[in-house]
């Protein structure tokens, strides 16, 4: 499989004009965005050590590496663009767009969520911005225009949804005695580029023991016979992502790993089969939880629930708690066609862990599964 | 080659020892560390959703997520562990040990260059942080620290090192046309993990006139006839990193590029020759663009040559100028044992670009390289 999807660029400049609006609503007279996702949202190039400007105009000024401005111009949909050598350079032209834009006063958004303080401390040095321009976080307005997904932006993840099977399949199948965890996750990254994704987020893959804990980064840790094993991929591909877990087994897993995979199994389900028009995320959460503490895994609880997922592999929405931690707004009732991955917690003992997680489309009526491995402990 | 060095684990109290000393001359009474290879070099242990507190008695607190106790427990240095739910709890712990540490006044150090407004925010509330506590940026401890490495850390590097060429020697061997930049990134990856990495920073591949951009990050190009390829990878194994950085051609490269590699070679090795203890970072920058600039490449060269290197793939030392919008301090005269990866900048073209890069340790007399895969444009 080789994915090329072509995206007609006017969805940019579409974009671009609901941004305006919402800047309009939360008073901001100018974004400066140095978040990838956010600036090929909005542009269709999204890349490091750039930034994009957008005013309440519609006018998309855009900074790149010198070495970057003719990739950029065949890629990104914008009014200006700009070549820097260095930093120096970059400060400039961001005094220069803001000039350009007879912006002096009033407010610039910049993406509290994203930027270091000490690249915060660089965009608004005092060379780049002017005195009277006030800052504020913009980060959702990016969200607000972000979640709902365009019909584009579904047939790209179910894209990233078949790509993260195909990973899954290749890492499941590769499961032997003596592999490396670190090895286990190479089986799956390397299928994913096979079947065309451009990278992936972190894989996560954790055996035996380690199961239990929360983030399972692969280490050099030999699986062996007995083990269950917890795999989570995170392919990006045409600029999307997909994020699906799995367990399976070295030969026999447990009576009550085999019980817990159920009740997850179950969960998982029935939080999905809610996952349509209206539903809120707390109602999902409770959901996902109430199936675990009714079979008795209430201390066994640990992680946020569901994530939104969309051009990076976490993004709003976020459960209300979380969110706020993370600097995004509690959500709204979710729309139809937002996608989100459910089952980002999981049943944790002292001695191993379950989790499953599934790339899922809230729909009008029912939801689109785009992830749909099956979910099989025992191979 | 399977890895797993030991690390002694007393090597941590001895750096919590000379972190205390450091944080007297700085005047910070306690650090607040969430960045991993911070919170690594100081207890062993450096992991995702936790956090590190070091106090000017050489006191270590750490908080992890309640799934995690036993793992850290196994694999880090601490005199007191908290386990935490979610946020509330995180935040709960900190406020916790501050109490522990007896600390209601004074200043605490936090990370301005890993921390996002929102991270900061959080780390900062008033149920976390005490209110007579005002906070100041810690970066430059751990640099001056982290930076001239110990002989545990050099062997650590040089296995880092191995793996990077097995990774280089993959990706080449395997090149052939209809590939794609995705594909050859896969298989440079594969090989490290298979070879012992338990990881690698982003890979970048970029191919034919996609070599003109500054961070090739791979999409789907196909390579085809005549293409030159830009090689960038970053294992991590045993927690420590190496980088480097290859061209390759599928086919013939031409005279231009053939030229334009030679020159590179020529300013790379040149500089490397200087990597020995006094040596400024200016100098080496002075030297490497100095062989490009007298090949006639002045107008041709783009982006900061050199970073150092270590648990992340670029931390401290970094060139002035580069270091001073990074938040990190401009270094002295470089020491013996500081790890540097020398060949970060390039000759871009509007048609194509060159680019090779080494991990080196600055020597006393000499500097070792740690990245050894032949120079070869031709196959």
């Amino acid at each position: 499989m080789r994915l090329n999807i072509d995206v007609d660029k006017s969805v940019f400049s579409k974009r671009v004009e609901k941004c305006t609006q919402v800047m309009k609503d939360q008073e901001i007279d100018v974004l400066l965005l140095t978040k990838p996702s956010n600036m090929y949202y909005l542009t269709g190039d999204g890349r490091l050590c750039a930034f994009t400007m957008v005013n309440s105009d519609k006018q998309v000024a855009v900074g790149v590496p010198q070495t970057d401005v003719e990739d950029v111009t065949e890629l990104a949909q914008f009014n200006h663009i700009s070549a820097f050598e260095d930093e120096v350079g970059m400060i400039h032209t961001i005094a220069d767009f803001f000039k350009q834009f007879g912006v002096s006063k009033g407010t610039v958004g910049l993406e509290h969520t994203f930027l270091t303080s000490s690249m915060m401390k660089m965009l608004t040095h005092p060379h780049a911005k002017p005195e009277g321009v006030t800052t504020k976080d913009c980060t959702d307005i990016l969200s607000k225009l972000r979640m709902i997904k365009e019909p584009i932006e579904i047939k790209l993840m179910k894209e990233a949804g078949k790509i993260a099977d195909i990973g899954m399949e290749a890492a499941i199948v590769s499961l032997k005695e003596g592999m490396t965890e670190s090895q286990i996750a190479g089986e799956g990254e390397y299928a994913m580029r096979q079947a065309g994704a451009e990278g992936f987020w972190r894989s996560y893959v954790a055996s035996g023991i380690r199961t239990r804990i929360a983030h399972g980064i692969p280490t050099n840790r030999k699986v062996k016979n007995g083990d269950i094993v917890m795999i989570d991929l995170h392919p990006i591909a045409n600029n999307y992502s997909s994020d699906i877990c799995r367990m399976a087994c070295i030969g026999e897993p447990t009576s009550e790993q085999v019980k817990a995979h159920e009740v997850y199994l179950e969960a998982l389900q029935k939080t999905t089969g809610k996952s349509v028009a209206g539903v809120g995320m707390v109602e999902l959460e409770k959901t996902l939880h109430g199936v675990l503490q009714n079979a008795g895994y209430a201390d066994n609880i640990f992680g946020p629930t569901i994530h939104g997922i969309g051009i990076n592999f976490e993004e709003a929405p976020l459960p209300p708690g979380h969110a706020f931690f993370h600097g995004e707004k509690a959500p709204p009732p979710l729309n139809e066609n937002i996608p989100i991955a459910i089952g980002n917690c999981g049943i944790y003992t002292n001695r191993w862990g379950i989790r499953l997680e599934d790339t899922v489309v809230v729909g009008s009526n029912q939801p689109q599964i785009l992830t749909k491995y099956p979910y099989t402990l025992k191979r």
